[in-house]
């Protein structure tokens, strides 16, 4: 009988913040992969919120992916080993990354959907975090849709998470000086002291209205958002003239994507502030120096790594449950 | 006895839509001069929907401008004839244009703010419109903030008014496909027949959603935005990937400034959509080529003016209200 594997899958609809019930976890046989696929035993699976967008059936207008269909692997990257090569580019025991790899122990990938991880550049869980999709939207969104300068002052929302710390630290790495906004003291209390942020808020304190301008001063130059809802309501009103918005995520609205209302736009208006979306893909072209530069600094010590570890593919689930509520610390990976 | 001349001041904050009653007529002696001021005896006029923001107390948090004190003159450009000069760039019969020339027969005006016409480029009321602020306010948006392409499927809004009109033939001019939105079937036909545009697009009407949807076609590349609210929120739903938004004005938030909601930042993030705010004041670069390029398009007849004209400076409360409330049609003036 041909080897199974485990694999977790979408059983019904998510409504509001997932739950248990709305995975399962069952076997299914080893497939063969098509003319351009590889075969990967994936042994790391790197979780990130923009997944929770596709268990909803109608992702908002316009989204850019379609969603998992019940009974479909739950979509998220993977690190793994290839065990069988269709594509002329990689060769069994190549050790890679998968964009979606799936929550699943062994995946078919589009070679295309792949990529090799480099030896001794840094430990490979970064591949699926600093120097994977997490740090690559960091850097992409600061770098290229933000252009960071050393004179701005920089907001980064969510910044204990997978891309908010790499993009806090990108930005201070930048000479900028940066407030991280995080849930709770202990996620304040490392980015000030583990990450070395210029400020730190508490969105959860009572008093973080007024904490956010007194870390703020003069206004904020640059704005990198993760979170979307009333902490980048907050922060819209200290923006600097001029100032730029850099969306990179919507967290807080995830779990509502029916459409939940925004801020008023009077001060983009009044302060001539720019507002830009963007996807990591549209900015492949900076791919290059981002590995570059992002392994540079982690191997200086400028860019420090924290990963939030779980055990057991049975387990990501409830992973995954714990980073949309906030309760991740870092990147969130699982160990199969 | 000393010459004395009449204005209009603000004698209660408006709550909502202006009314009469909000403004008075009075007298006041000609003032002299400073060191650097000119006095200009005002022959007419430009209303701007903007001056709204100044009539309130508190302008929502980061407005621009201090708001318009009460007992004061009511904001506003005007055109007329130095009488007197303390600045040796204008001399006694220069035709001139004052940016805060108010709603009064005379104005002292720092030298700063004022701009003397080039005799014969156009008709002098362009020189409130369409080569006035209304004009430059279009061109700056158009060409310096969203950057039209000839590729482009272009929306405005508000095409009809002083600056959407404008805007509209400018990114026709530039060989974008345009589309026009405006209040009513003549508004519509005006933008058709009058204006040339692609397509023109009736808010007010039950279907509007529909028909906005199959004149955009594949999306809307730059959406060049004057009034907020739902018309915003209708164009955003068929913004085109990487669209740019060009804000404006906030036309139909500037009766609540406490904050009207907006639309969810969803299709800001998944369609990677570049929103950007803009005065005219932070483009004064692009004024050599506005005065140009547009002076040559109305005198090629690539760009046509519409005027909506009162007369009497104690009706321009009245037109101004007429103007916030859409019943306007073309650069509001006012004859003294």
């Amino acid at each position: 009988m041909a080897e199974r594997f485990r694999r977790i899958v979408l059983i019904s609809r998510p409504d509001g913040l997932p739950v248990p019930g709305n995975f399962a976890i069952e076997t299914a046989p080893v497939p063969e992969p098509g003319n351009g696929q590889i075969l990967v035993r994936n042994d790391t699976l790197g979780l990130a919120p923009s997944a929770r967008i596709r268990m909803s059936e109608i992702t908002a207008k316009g989204s850019y992916d379609p969603p998992t269909p019940l009974g479909g692997v739950v979509h998220g990257q993977s690190l793994g080993t290839v065990i069988q090569s269709r594509h002329p580019d990689f060769e069994p025991g190549d050790r890679v990354v998968l964009t979606a790899g799936g929550w699943q122990e062994i995946s078919v990938s589009d070679a295309t959907l792949a990529r090799r991880i480099e030896p001794g550049l840094a430990a490979e869980t970064c591949w699926l975090g600093a120097l994977g999709v997490s740090g690559f939207t960091a850097y992409a969104g600061l770098i290229g849709v933000g252009a960071v300068a050393a004179t701005d002052t920089v907001v980064v929302s969510a910044a204990s998470g997978a891309v908010g710390s790499m993009a806090a630290q990108i930005a201070r790495a930048k000479g900028a000086r940066v407030i991280g906004i995080a849930g709770g003291a202990a996620k304040c209390a490392y980015l000030r002291d583990d990450l070395r942020l210029d400020g730190a808020v508490d969105y959860k304190a009572a008093d973080f209205d007024d904490a956010l301008a007194a870390a703020c001063g003069g206004g904020v130059d640059l704005y990198f958002d993760n979170v979307g809802g009333r902490v980048r309501d907050a922060v819209l009103g200290r923006m600097a003239r001029h100032g730029r918005i850099v969306l990179c995520g919507l967290l807080a609205e995830y779990n509502d994507l029916s459409g939940a209302a925004g801020p008023s736009w009077l001060p983009i208006l009044t302060r001539e502030l720019r507002v830009q979306g963007f996807l990591m893909r549209s900015w492949q072209h900076l791919y290059a120096d981002f590995v570059r530069d992002v392994s540079g600094w982690i191997a200086s010590g400028a860019v420090r790594i924290r990963e939030d570890i779980t055990d057991g593919l049975e387990n990501t689930p409830d992973a995954f449950i714990r980073m949309l509520s906030g309760k991740n610390f870092g990147k969130s990976v699982v160990r199969l």
